[in-house]
């Protein structure tokens, strides 16, 4: 048997820690951040040798509908799911696997990736990909560990098992966002790696482990009829759970392929820094370990040392280092106070 | 003989520790820092009471010449003085004093100030000049001393001597901005005051002390005509120096005023802080003593401390406090490679 390969792009979310330049309209992925492609952009651009254009799935907002098409004009449209809300990635991925399925495609791998991380080098996550297809069409669920460059604590932590093929290992064990001390641990014994959400696996294998872990939801799934649109109704009734939690961590058949490129998923201002984000004009005096974002303007920093500025039309944002983990909070705040900022 | 009082504002100047919100087009004394009046009409309506708005007399910039009047509309275009240059303060008030003397009005009382300072106390202001009148008639050169509330290293003293009257005292030493040990000396002796470069006296009086001490520049004022628009070559011809330097250090007739109200120069961004200088809407996180100019928009700010964040349409200045002396510096540079910005 033959499998298609099929490049699923999960393109929900809101990018808050992005805010201001993020908003519900226009969120991160759909966004000019590093070059002339938008994120989403580069993200379908990466599968080019991996899969056929016509096999890029992207799942979003049902509001992004002509933002997508906008941006992936070559897209096949009935490969563009549009969630009426969202619920989290276990209902995303079951439903982009599901519509494989129902198209009698249950043994296409999907190569599952977020919209909005940067890849520096598209040939590695190729070749990557083309390792954890072997395990993935034998039944395996395979995911794709980060090799750690520093002791992050904002990320999950994937632990290496047993080594079962040439770039394949075992996970042993799913680890949460470790305190400092314990991922200071883990990057100095070598063997856990960041989960970055990317996973690998043909759409009846993680239908079934659905099944097996997640029976509410593969319920769910089934009442969708195949429509690209299905009602807000149907799929707010969907659990909303990551695949991490709802399956990953109790299946048995899970591996690992340690990531052959350098990757970053840049989810907050002071992050982006690394990845030469930041656009306009800058004059800096004496200040390090800034980022920049500003339109047609000039920016001018004096004096200033781990600190982010970011300016919209309607709004500017200079935010201390430390606190871009409360950036959301004030979203929340505008959410209801001025909505047309967010 | 009944003297006539004038105010005479001066209104040169650059502003540029107010960049990037004052440039060379409109400087901070035309700008609407503190409420819906710019600075130099707030100077404007503080002679009210003291002389009339006829005896309004302004030197500025040739540039300005529309700027003032359609600021000051009521002012008799007669005393509006237009420096084809910057010369320094002397030259500034010499001039006026010159254009009165010619006009046969040699024994005018001229109260001198500058255009870009705050007075809290309008009425105070009046008093003070009030009592600074009387010597000022007798002859003397009157400052006004302001009671310093903080041993500031950014101003000059004056140095209180024997008291010649209710409220006036001669004036036994200038100082030069002192360094942080002798400003605290200063303020602790309750004997010195801040020069805020506010002078009262009659036009013939300092007419004969720049006769005496600046004799170069007693003969330059003799040959501009009594037009408001001299010759540039005729003007830039005169010896740039200040009133402080060039007469005052040097004058044995010279007795202070103490303020009899509340004063701020707003020199920079961190001053005007205390000034209530800021506009537009601000979300402050976990952030203080702060300066935020926006022209409209939203900016927020978090974990910042000591810090002023200014937006005009072309630039966003973020500058921490020790920083604001340096802007000059930006300033100067971006004269040569971004003439538009400044």
């Amino acid at each position: 048997m033959k499998s298609s390969f099929y490049g699923v792009i999960m393109a929900g979310g809101r990018g808050t820690r992005f805010w201001p330049l993020s908003t519900r309209e226009m969120p991160k992925q759909f966004l000019r951040l590093t070059g002339c492609k938008t994120m989403l952009q580069e993200t379908a651009s990466r599968f080019e040798g991996f899969c056929d254009h016509t096999r890029i799935m992207v799942v979003t907002g049902i509001d992004h509908r002509e933002t997508v098409l906008e941006q992936l004009p070559c897209m096949d449209q009935k490969n563009l799911l549009l969630e009426p809300s969202g619920r989290n990635t276990a209902a995303c991925i079951g439903w982009a696997a599901r519509t494989l399925f129902n198209r009698g495609e249950g043994s296409a791998i999907m190569a599952v990736v977020p919209s909005d991380h940067v890849v520096d080098n598209p040939e590695g996550f190729r070749e990557t990909l083309s390792i954890a297809a072997g395990p993935a069409m034998d039944g395996m669920l395979v995911t794709v560990g980060i090799p750690p460059d520093h002791p992050s604590t904002g990320y999950g932590y994937l632990e290496q098992g047993e080594k079962i093929g040439k770039d394949i290992y075992r996970v042993s064990a799913f680890r949460e966002k470790p305190d400092p001390d314990t991922a200071k641990e883990y990057v100095s014994s070598n063997r856990f790696f960041w989960n970055a959400g990317m996973f690998i696996w043909r759409a009846d294998v993680i239908l079934n482990e659905i099944s097996q872990h997640l029976p509410e939801l593969a319920e769910g799934l089934e009442k969708l009829d195949s429509d690209t649109e299905p009602d807000l109704s149907l799929y707010d009734s969907l659990p909303s759970i990551s695949i991490d939690y709802g399956v990953m961590e109790k299946a048995g058949n899970v591996v690992m392929v340690p990531a052959k490129f350098g990757w970053n998923d840049i989810g907050d201002w002071p992050t982006a820094r690394k990845c030469d984000v930041g656009r306009g004009e800058v004059i800096s005096v004496d200040s390090e370990n800034t980022t920049v974002w500003n339109e047609g303007k000039l920016t001018v920093l004096m004096g200033l040392k781990n600190i982010s500025v970011v300016e919209t039309d309607s709004v500017t944002l200079v935010m201390s280092d430390e606190y871009s983990q409360k950036l959301k909070d004030v979203v929340a705040k505008l959410e209801k106070e001025r909505p047309d900022l967010v």
